[in-house]
């Protein structure tokens, strides 16, 4: 049996703490779920990999470790390949079946970088960049969680972030724990002029800093184009104030900023329509969906081919997500924003070993281990599984943990 | 000094013998130039690179050469993008700067690959194939290079090919000798009535194997259109039959067969211009001027993106070149045509130790030692190297050569 076999796929579902984040769905319930991978090797090299959680995700990835067992993890293409034919024609979702090939495709390299004794940066042709920067995402919140069914409630030590001096005194606090020099701002949360005012206080407050804003869609087009036009001058980017490619392009064609997306274009097919409509100007890239680090880059070149800037989106996540997304950034040439990361928000339930990496003057450098270059905490992973298992909790439902404490809230797309 | 630093880039300019093929810009002259590289790591690893000959091409790879050492051979985008600036301004075509780069990043990774002990194809993600198929490549030719200044006339063991009989037999002997199962003829000699009277012969000598006639371009668009309207059922594909971008959408609008080009899609800046006028349906990938393995990848990627097929384009090349082919071909999944390749016309010179890549049965099997796989003939690389000092060649002259025979003979594109 060669060495470089998979010989099994272990899937760990964990829970960990988030703090109430709102945004266009609701608000971020106490606890995110995300799934832990351990691709084991004939040699028991272990290779790590992160994805979001919930059930769907945890049964497809069930269904990955039956068919990769037995494969060599340097054939990450055939592996993809693998996953994706047993995926079909349950999921049809070429995007939704993305999200499982591509944790495995990460764990494959963190895997080949430790057999190789290579960072991952080296497999995408090595980093040009030696740290990465990230731009500090900015959230309306509530100072906690409020108490709920017994259960006391969770402060943080964010405070309270529901007007714009809120926001800048959240921006502060960011720049001060980690020296960020650029900021993102959920929106989609209050009246868009409220949200118009937050990054007017922004812009006045870290002149020269570049700033963007993202409502979740939760815009008509009509309303997309009245912020554009109020935020000219302010914005590097809009991301995603509409639904729908269509939408974007409508907004596109008399919008003074570019617009940017990590909701309409997010499977290759999208890619085209995109293109052609002139929709977008900026593609937000997540490993976590497009197919891995490897068809990150090529999505990169993609970008380039077409005129298409680059920046990076995130989710809710640990250390070994920001190890992979930091690895591709600085192998991109053309990543030309700052990355978005919710790091600040989750790392102190983080199931890596400290130390690797940190959030400092607005960058993360980039691990020079083999692999990732991060190591898997062990106790760490057992007891944010036992959370996980303890909580009950199985989906993310921002929507209706709003309704817990708002029950008039709605789900409404577009809002306004 | 890390050992995986560069410690230099040996440049060896060579001549081997080609046989006389006719194309649209005249005949192949006895020789045919192409350059060699040795790229010597601090620990001696040694990668090898082949790139198309020329005193142009040979002073920018001595200009890369200065810029490349003591830089670190995993940096491969590092590498190409401080080659690319040191050609700058000088060389302001993307595609002639993109030989350069590309030569030199085969080097690399067939280094990394000797470092590593594994296949390049697993530098790139893995083959998805263990054996590359190849069509078989058809000239018309004469049966020897003619006498001339004192030179002895030069004969080959093709045999003469100068009308659809003998295109038909050059296509035997090419099946029986390397197991073909697909066939490409070189047009663009003949007038259009001849080479489409050559294209039948061979589909009725060969009936369901694909063809496909590429007459470099030498053909106005009305031309375009009667051919591929006479050639409907019977190629697979028809290559550049006119020039550029413009050209080939027009006759496009009405080919009954797809359109495939590497003359009018030749730099990543090509692409859009390209997909919105939908004058192509195959691109002719090509290692040597798309900036590398990695790149090729990557423009697979786009390419699929945007609904256009793939197939290799070759020009006359030896085992290095071949290998390289051969393992990004194998690591491709949407290869979705047998690859050109010269190797045919000019193996029994090749530069590598003879046994690893064999044409058989109408493929090549992916080399699966460390790097590229091939191993270099130092003294085959010496008496080559030699031909080309004694030669005074320094740049291909087909035009030149072919009024040595027929004085009046003109340069035309479009002929016909």
């Amino acid at each position: 049996m060669s060495a470089t076999r998979i010989r099994e796929l272990i899937v760990t579902p964990i829970a960990f703490g988030d703090p109430p984040l709102l945004n266009s769905n609701g608000v971020h319930e106490p606890l995110a779920l995300r799934i832990v991978l351990q691709l084991v090797l004939e040699d028991g090299t272990v290779g790590l990999g992160e994805s979001p959680g919930g059930t769907a995700r945890l049964e497809r990835l069930h269904a990955a470790a039956k068919v990769v067992a037995g494969m060599d993890v340097f054939d990450t293409t055939a592996v993809s390949a693998a996953i994706d034919a047993a995926l079909l024609p349950a999921v049809p979702s070429s995007h939704e079946r993305g999200w499982t090939t591509s944790a495995v495709e990460v764990a494959c390299l963190d895997a080949q970088g430790r057999l190789l004794g290579r960072p991952v940066s080296d497999l995408l042709g090595g980093k040009v960049r030696d740290a990465v920067p990230f731009a500090a995402y900015l959230f309306y919140k509530w100072a906690g969680h409020p108490a709920l069914d017994g259960r006391a409630a969770i402060r943080d030590d964010w405070g309270e972030a529901l007007d714009p001096a809120g926001i800048v005194e959240q921006a502060r606090l960011m720049q001060e724990r980690h020296g960020f020099r650029s900021f993102k701002l959920k929106g989609g949360v209050f009246p868009p002029d409220e949200e118009i005012a937050a990054m007017r206080a922004l812009a006045e407050a870290f002149p020269g800093q570049p700033l963007r804003l993202d409502p979740n869609a939760a815009w008509t087009v009509e309303t997309s184009k009245y912020v554009a036009r109020e935020l000219d001058g302010v914005l590097e980017y809009l991301e995603d104030p509409t639904q729908g490619i269509g939408g974007m392009a409508e907004v596109a064609e008399d919008s003074p900023m570019p617009l940017a997306t990590n909701m309409c274009v997010i499977a290759w097919e999208h890619l085209k329509p995109a293109v052609e409509q002139d929709a977008i100007q900026v593609l937000l890239t997540d490993h976590h969906y497009w197919g891995g680090l490897r068809r990150t880059r090529e999505l990169a070149a993609v970008c380039k081919a077409f005129g298409l800037a680059l920046s990076m989106h995130s989710n809710s996540h640990l250390g070994i997500s920001l190890a992979a997304m930091t690895h591709v950034a600085a192998a991109i040439p053309n990543i030309g924003h700052s990355c978005d990361t919710h790091y600040p928000w989750n790392s102190a339930d983080d199931v890596i070993v400290p130390g690797v990496l940190e959030l400092r003057d607005g960058e993360v450098k980039v691990p020079t281990g083999p692999g990732l270059g991060v190591e898997l905490d062990h106790d760490r992973l057992e007891r944010l599984h036992r959370r996980y298992v303890d909580s009950g909790m199985r989906s993310r439902d921002d929507t209706g943990y709003m309704r817990r404490f708002q029950p008039e809230y709605e789900l409404r797309l577009p809002r306004w």
